[in-house]
């Protein structure tokens, strides 16, 4: 399979050079050899999405619709094929596959349900007065597309933050024309999918541009990309140093723009005592599933777990590393994210008791992992409170429940905090809610923090850095919101006005 | 006069360091003695912040509208003497005075009956559905504020958009203490007005640290709040450079916050040749009266006035020129600003023909003065598109209209954009409502841009660099977004969920 730039309707081979991708689990190169983009393809796609603004920012939330239904349809008719390049290019398995093409596809037809008729982008109106002194005007104020957006595709989720994952749908959505920067893991199966969006596009008379996307196997792309001052927002899931690069480009535009960066999460969990004693044994499996599902490659991964030491805890935590350890070995999305999993594990051993179970690994396949370790030695050494990327958590064993209060004010932004508890006059006694809230997007109660639901009450962000805008959620509906701004209009004769504000 | 720091309920004075303001009008030193706040009292006015905010965060929004209505009830007993420092310390005029209180006062009254219930803070739910598989939680979204903010004073809106302004009070509504960096020109205007906002928060306890009042006549003051971990959000009125500056120290700190800056705009108005056929008069009197209002310190002042060269067109320029002409020469808000002013007139000379009355001018007063450029001059000189603060706007006269859509399409972005036509077809023929609507906030269609109604529908936010964050508003109740994010709480029993989420 040779892959293509797709720049607009046109596939482009221009480079000279090319990368292949990696089966993880076999631990050899896949037969997709992708084409880097070059400079004259990355300023086409500019050019194209600038161009196509215009046009794609006029076209009927309605019409919009039919083209993202289009775009699920032809997915459906193609599904055997994306499930086996997938699979292929990211070691997961095909259950996986099929739950996140679900989801995409679910994502995307909720976003064209809720385009179908233009309402949301009215705000709200004011009547004019005439004879108050001064007068007062009519005002219509509405929605309006940013302009050209580039999604960087995410590593651990092919199908449902990648090419036509939840920023390049909620962008589109907004009337944004947007230009993918393909994942490198998996650059066939986001050009599989790419083709899918530019058929159901062709097919729906959208203007040329609204789509491109970009392959590289470095950052040059990226920064070609940003830099450049037709691009109006960015949207981004992935590691915190690929965040803060991108904020730090952005800042360095001559017109700044907003980057809606994803950065990961260690995604706390308190167990109170009450758990400890009455349901351990439900908890540790519960927690030690979420902690290997999809070889912890998740963004709310609970990667960090906050108990008191008292005369029940080490039962809950000799079940939850039985329960972990005993999981087979599990394939990872590439061999540097295993390898850094590794290292990184590595640097924690002197700090943390690691508990793991031996035995050969394959390449690319990672050992589920739970560490040990007691608060002073958490509180000491910050880096311990930083995200692992793979099936790894660890449990802090605090002396009291003001230790573990000290811990939690000591995290930075997550994504996700989670209680288990047995009693609410233990949990509002300790004042956990109050102090996990400023940390945290979504308080998870008696659950574990995998299983994001595609839903408007979803909140997908927290305070920096998990996010770097947690006023805004990467999930949801209300994803939409990222890439529109408001416009006033101050005494418009109604006939000239857009048609959704008259 | 003597004026400190209000550190919570405190007054400190433990500063050697001190400054007084000049009355403009007078050229002379009031006797308003300002003492600069030192770094211990910055510190325990952050310090006071932070632990209110955990208590002012929980207190109701009808609470919080009582506290509101008291500001504005010892605003209006004091009015006497809130307008006779005003005008001392602006050089503005007692029947501006009068319209920004009362401006004021009533945003303050807006926030206080949108907040009298706290419905507006919960966003979204969804239903759990225990049968689905996997079974789907119930989640619950809300709105939390930020932390403690810290609000810039601006130095031509000392009520409205200074020390209890705009900024402030959505930040408070919001459930955000307020940090007031005052503005040096206005001190002792902001002290009396920080006295009343005290004394309210006192009569209706809320927790001592929600508002604090610090004085400086340079910049370390304000870098110093902005640096400090425990501040969440910046609200800024001012000049794109103070807002460059803000932006830059907010993206050096470790955890990057949000900087709410409204930096001013050029405001272009675009003069169709069917008015200067049919209302050149109408058009050239209401211009003329927007452009040297409050001396045209106003961020929304017509600055730049674009036309298409015709028989009629120099009849326009010429009853403009006239109009602004004869104006008295207007007090500026302070000798620095006239002076810049005068150099930065002086810089145009070269590329633009300067109209003004000639004459002496009294210390810190400004000549109302219109340029006049062709566009090949505007647009080979980008400076001249530049915001030029106080009674001075620039018309460029344009070959045809592609040359006028050229000169559109070279500006940065703007608060406003205004359209001048006695015709919709000859309106729609131009295209140019399309081109206009990507560089602003606010479009108005035959009128002025001076006079932002404050009012759900108004949009006072443009894109970089006229706000550094165009997707939200520093004008209307939707200013408060500013200071909040959501929260989704996963399958909380409702017994322990706040209130406004049950």
């Amino acid at each position: 399979m040779i892959v293509g730039n797709r720049v607009g309707y046109q596939i482009l081979k221009g480079g000279n050079s090319s990368f292949q991708t990696l089966n993880p689990r076999l631990n050899e190169f896949n037969d997709v050899h992708i084409y880097e983009a070059t400079d004259d393809e990355i300023i086409l796609a500019i050019e194209l999405a600038e161009s196509a603004f215009y046009e794609y920012s006029k076209i009927s939330g309605f019409k919009k619709s039919l083209f993202f239904q289009d775009i699920v349809q032809l997915m459906e008719s193609q599904e055997r094929e994306l499930y086996e390049l997938y699979c292929c290019e990211s070691g997961l398995d095909q259950d996986r596959a099929k739950v996140e093409l679900t989801r995409t596809k679910n994502q995307i037809l909720n976003f064209a349900s809720f385009i179908a008729s233009d309402e949301w982008r009215f705000c709200s109106s004011e009547i004019p007065d005439k004879n108050s002194v001064p007068s007062k005007p009519e005002l219509i104020k509405g929605l309006f597309p940013l302009g050209p957006v580039v999604v960087f595709g995410a590593s651990n989720f092919p199908f449902a933050y990648s090419t036509i994952g939840g920023d390049s749908i909620s962008a589109l959505a907004a009337g944004c024309p947007v230009i993918v920067k393909s994942h490198p893991l998996h650059a066939g199966t986001g050009d599989l999918i790419a083709k899918i969006v530019i058929q159901a596009a062709i097919k729906n008379d959208m203007p040329e541009g609204i789509f491109s996307n970009l392959n590289s196997n470095d950052y040059s792309l990226g920064e070609k990309l940003i830099e450049n001052p037709k691009i109006k927002a960015i949207g981004f899931t992935g590691s915190i140093n690929g965040g803060k690069a991108i904020m730090r480009l952005s800042q360095k535009r001559e017109e700044p723009i907003p980057v809606f960066a994803e950065m990961g999460s260690s995604n706390p969990v308190i167990i109170l005592p009450s758990v400890l004693r009455d349901s351990a044994g439900l908890w540790s499996m519960n927690l030690s599933n979420s902690i290997t599902n999809s070889a912890g490659q998740f963004c709310t991964k609970p990667g960090l777990l906050f108990l008191v030491k008292d005369e029940y805890s080490t039962e809950l935590i000799d079940m939850l590393v039985n329960n972990v350890v005993s999981k087979d070995f599990q394939c990872m999305l590439s061999s540097s994210m295993c390898s850094n999993y590794n290292k990184i594990l590595k640097e924690r051993e002197g700090f943390v008791k690691l508990n793991y179970r031996q035995g050969d690994v394959k390449p690319n396949y990672a050992k589920p992992t739970i560490g040990i370790c007691n608060s002073s030695v958490f509180l000491e050494n910050e880096f311990l409170a930083e995200e692992v990327f793979g099936p790894f958590s660890l449990v802090v064993e605090c002396e009291n429940i003001d230790s573990l209060k000290r811990c939690i004010s000591s995290l930075k932004g997550q994504l996700t905090g989670t209680i288990l508890t047995d009693s609410n006059e233990e949990l509002i006694e300790t004042g956990i809610i109050e102090i996990l809230q400023l940390k945290v997007g979504r308080m998870i109660y008696n659950g574990v923090p995998t299983g994001v639901e595609v839903v408007e009450s979803m909140q997908h962000g927290g305070p920096y850095p998990s996010s770097s805008e947690s006023q805004t959620t990467a999930v949801g509906i209300d994803a939409i919101y990222r890439f529109v701004r408001s416009i006033c209009f101050q005494n418009f004769d109604h006939k000239i006005l857009p048609e959704f504000l008259k």
